[in-house]
């Protein structure tokens, strides 16, 4: 079943607003095996709306419109597709007394217009809004399903899950469904990800493999198309181990984990205690970690060392250290973690010295970054970084650097009472 | 001039991504007056690109393309817009040479796909790309321009400010043009800031007034329309006065700007250093005011005393205060403010502690937040917020409640040497 969304609305034209619809749309409708191949966006325009219309109706066996359901003058959605279904619109009771009652609940005043978004196409089957007052309707032209659905999320999505997934299901019958694993890479850039698996690649037809580059991480969306969830889930794992077989060492997590999450879950199990020794990150690193609930079983807390002064006299880094070999340095970064692990009482820590940018810092260039790592039962130790991007992005690499490696420290290690 | 907007990329139809690029894109044409009609999204796909190009170049004056300019199998933007314009792909120099620093940068070995980046269409005039590999495009067919930009945003958007925004200007020439200015407001709701404005967003239609609540902030978008800059100006500047006789205490700044921005602006202005005391807040006011370049002039540095003991012994909070009042106090929020304040050596230094969520904490309610400010020579103060929303929604609200209130003192403040 091919399917294309059109979204309606001058708000999404003038940017207004970000077309959430489309991706939640998108994403539920691949869960089924629903292939998406146009999404198309127009404005409370009747011309341009019944155009598109005419198009998506000539190449696709399913149409679902989201937006201009509501009770003003440019919401003309239904009006349209009646036009072209050659049908008018009827008062629907079920519908009205859903608004009535809305507007009771808020003993607020009903105006005329309200009546409006009571009007159905005739011969539609009718789709009940929890949560809103504008009915959603499914009709069918020329072979080709259409439904409408209301534009405000908190209402489309409702709709979609719990009236219109059940109608798809019975529409698509028996057919196989589609499941899709993500695995998430690290340290390796998405060309040379791809020249390593490039046979896979292009041999692989179920599941089918396709990498995305975001953020300085790369995934491999691995999409498998059976009837049996059994069957799916060997499928995907033999094409897995493929893949890591080869390029095993850059994995780190599953579907929408991220790295930083990925090092918290670590820290948890190995009941691992961690502080921060942060410069030019400036509490990035810290601010992150404790954005998971339950961090207080493992993070200490951690100093912000961002003048030098403070490296020496909150911190503790040496004066010597800092003399001889500045604070955008291998020897600094060690001593910052040492000190903070020392300081916060942590059975580790981390540091990050480094040069944010734009300007140069020590004769150093944007990009220099040290981190350092300090505990685990072992010696302190420190990787150095060159780093390309803007300011932000320079600060956000260097993170997820961090957590990679701290990441692979933990999974050696083992707590000793 | 009227244009539209073609996303390209199967992560689009598969819902993997929210298409943020469509936005900005219409917002960014819409303030220089151009029509965006229709926005496109099709896959990784020749045959359905080519189509929608096709019908694209029928109806606009202007395409804009995101996506499809990686170096893999699956991008193919500029191959299938080359074919329709009956011309082939060169070599670009110095696009290459581009690419290759970019890896020298990173000391990462170039793989062949990336040379197919420095590939442009014969004939274009080429957008240069700052901040990633590939080269953005303008071609024209049958008097159609065509513009290729790629897909991360953070390549995009400089690519279109920098680049392709000059060349549209001139395209445009002399025409009526729009200019919008954003005036942004803090602690006043949405509702509130409309009601009190009502009569003037009702009469008002050159500029035009629209509210829009996000994030906690309300913002008014002035748009205004006229030939002439100097009158555009005028119009702005007497529009903006009427409303900030009624609520100009609740304006905090204009267009892109943000409180965190606005108090690193105060704080340069009066060279007033600042440290930090974080507990639940984890060290994410820190990392805001640290991602300003030049902050080393007035950020000392701050404690993120997570662990009750850390504010204790290495912040410096007394234990009475602890054991009388708890850590989630106003009591602990001062000293918290003032231990900051002396140990990294500030004229001020802000605190927070509070209870994230989702669960309670000394038995208060998730939301509770106490903000300590310490130093501006006079004595400590601290305000109490009860704020709503899930656990980041209440740092973040809490750290916006921060910079508002610092502000505010920091503009009654000068130093004194």
């Amino acid at each position: 079943m091919n399917a294309e969304l059109i979204s309606v609305g001058s708000e999404l034209l003038l940017g207004q607003i970000v077309n959430t619809n489309a991706a939640f749309l998108s994403q539920e409708l691949a869960i089924i095996g629903v292939n998406v191949f146009y999404q198309t966006t127009v404005g409370d325009n009747d011309k341009r709306l019944t155009e598109s219309l005419k198009q998506a109706i000539s190449r696709s066996d399913l149409i679902i419109i989201t937006g201009g359901l509501g009770p003003t003058k440019d919401d003309l959605t239904k009006e349209a597709v009646a036009s072209l279904a050659g049908t008018k619109l009827v008062h629907h009771e079920k519908s009205l007394h859903n608004i009535e009652s809305y507007f009771k609940k808020r003993n607020r005043q009903m105006s005329d217009n309200n009546r409006k978004q009571a009007l159905v196409i005739e011969g539609s089957r009718v789709l009940n809004n929890e949560y809103g007052m504008a009915p959603g309707m499914i009709v069918s032209i020329d072979g080709t399903s259409i439904v409408l659905l209301p534009g405000p999320p908190q209402e489309m999505k409702p709709m979609f899950l719990n009236e219109l997934l059940p109608e798809l299901s019975k529409m698509l019958g028996e057919q196989t469904s589609i499941t899709s694993r993500v695995l998430r890479f690290f340290d390796i850039g998405e060309s040379q990800l791809e020249t390593d698996l490039l046979d896979l690649i292009e041999a692989q037809t179920n599941p089918t493999i396709a990498p995305l580059a975001s953020e300085g991480e790369v995934t491999l969306r691995l999409t498998v198309k059976h009837a049996s969830v059994a069957e799916q889930k060997r499928l995907l794992d033999e094409t897995e181990e493929r893949i890591t077989n080869r390029v095993g060492q850059y994995l780190y997590g599953y579907n929408d984990t991220s790295l930083m999450e990925q090092l918290f879950l670590q820290l948890k199990e190995k009941r691992c205690t961690i502080a921060t020794a942060e410069s030019f990150t400036g509490g990035k690193f810290s601010s992150m970690l404790t954005s998971f609930s339950g961090v207080s079983s493992v993070f200490r807390g951690g100093c912000v060392s961002y003048a030098t002064d403070v490296k020496e006299n909150v911190l503790g880094v040496s004066k010597e250290v800092v003399t001889k070999f500045g604070v955008i340095s291998k020897q600094c970064a060690l001593e910052m973690a040492s000190c903070a692990q020392q300081q916060y009482d942590a059975d580790v820590a981390i540091s990050f010295t480094g040069v944010a940018g734009p300007d140069k810092q020590e004769g150093k260039e944007a990009g220099t970054v040290y981190i350092g790592i300090a505990g685990l039962s072992q010696e302190p130790f420190c990787y150095e970084l060159n780093l390309a991007g803007r300011r932000e992005a320079v600060r956000d690499r260097a993170i997820k650097y961090g957590c990679f490696y701290l990441l692979n420290e933990m999974k050696r290690w083992n707590k000793t009472e």
